[in-house]
């Protein structure tokens, strides 16, 4: 490893703190400005974007939770919460019950059409309009690098 | 603003979308090897590590969800469950009612103790180590770039 293990040094924690934080306050920022002009959180977005974009607007759970990459429990108690308050609805799929189909409902899809405008302009705002077009190319290809990481690292994952 | 509002061009999601998934697949990752080995979530690590930072390892709520930028209703619930588990202590505040304090406990110190090592060889392996030093110092830098756009942004979200 080369590193005194179990302990950053200070460059490194300077690196991964910075990292941190920004997501924090990013997601913050965002999560926010959803619930303002839109009444949705980060999380009711994630879901409902990732349903629109899918074939028929619907998801078995388990493929919504590998594309999200949440924690089961997580994922179970958001799509109860979005259920109940009709912006999508669970279907028991005939071939397999214990595979739920997660559905985007009429307002789930009116809710995500207008949520989206409003939030493009807000993360060119926040996050792309903040780097100059080398500081992005050179953002993405570190993101994807450590993706790929991650990728090799939880084959698992992908699936 | 130069861009089509409120839709993302090609290029534009691709950043996004690649930062969004790192952010939280590393999230998962991490969140699970703290899970295993110490029996704790990311988030109750981002407590214990802000408190066992703070004099006294003791600070107002107040304090710790601007450190940690998150929203009230997930910071009350993180605590009331961390109390629970004997991690942090809750104490009312004498000068001002309305702002408790929360304290590190001895079985919140112990438990970060024995959980930061693993989570910062986990950290090195998954981010720090994906990248070179110079990929490394580009990330930090638009990282930086875009956490000053936010605090720009948000000046009331600095204390």
């Amino acid at each position: 490893m080369g590193h005194s293990e179990g302990r950053l040094d200070e460059r490194e924690q300077q690196v991964w703190r910075t990292f941190h934080r920004m997501r924090n306050q990013l997601a913050l920022a965002l999560g926010q400005s959803l619930q303002q002009d839109s009444g949705i959180s980060e999380s009711d977005f994630e879901v409902l974007a990732a349903l629109a974009d899918a074939p028929d607007q619907t998801m078995r759970a388990r493929a919504l939770r590998t594309e999200l990459h949440w924690e089961k429990s997580r994922l179970a108690h958001q799509i109860r919460r979005m259920e109940q308050r009709g912006l999508v609805a669970r279907e028991v799929c005939v071939d397999d019950q214990r595979a739920p189909l997660v559905r985007l409902t009429e307002t789930g899809r009116d809710t995500i059409r207008s949520a989206a405008p409003a939030h493009a302009a807000r993360v060119r705002e926040l996050f792309l309009d903040a780097l100059t077009p080398d500081q992005l190319d050179a953002l993405h290809q570190a993101n994807a690098k450590v993706l790929a990481r991650l990728h090799r690292n939880c084959p698992a994952e992908t699936p």
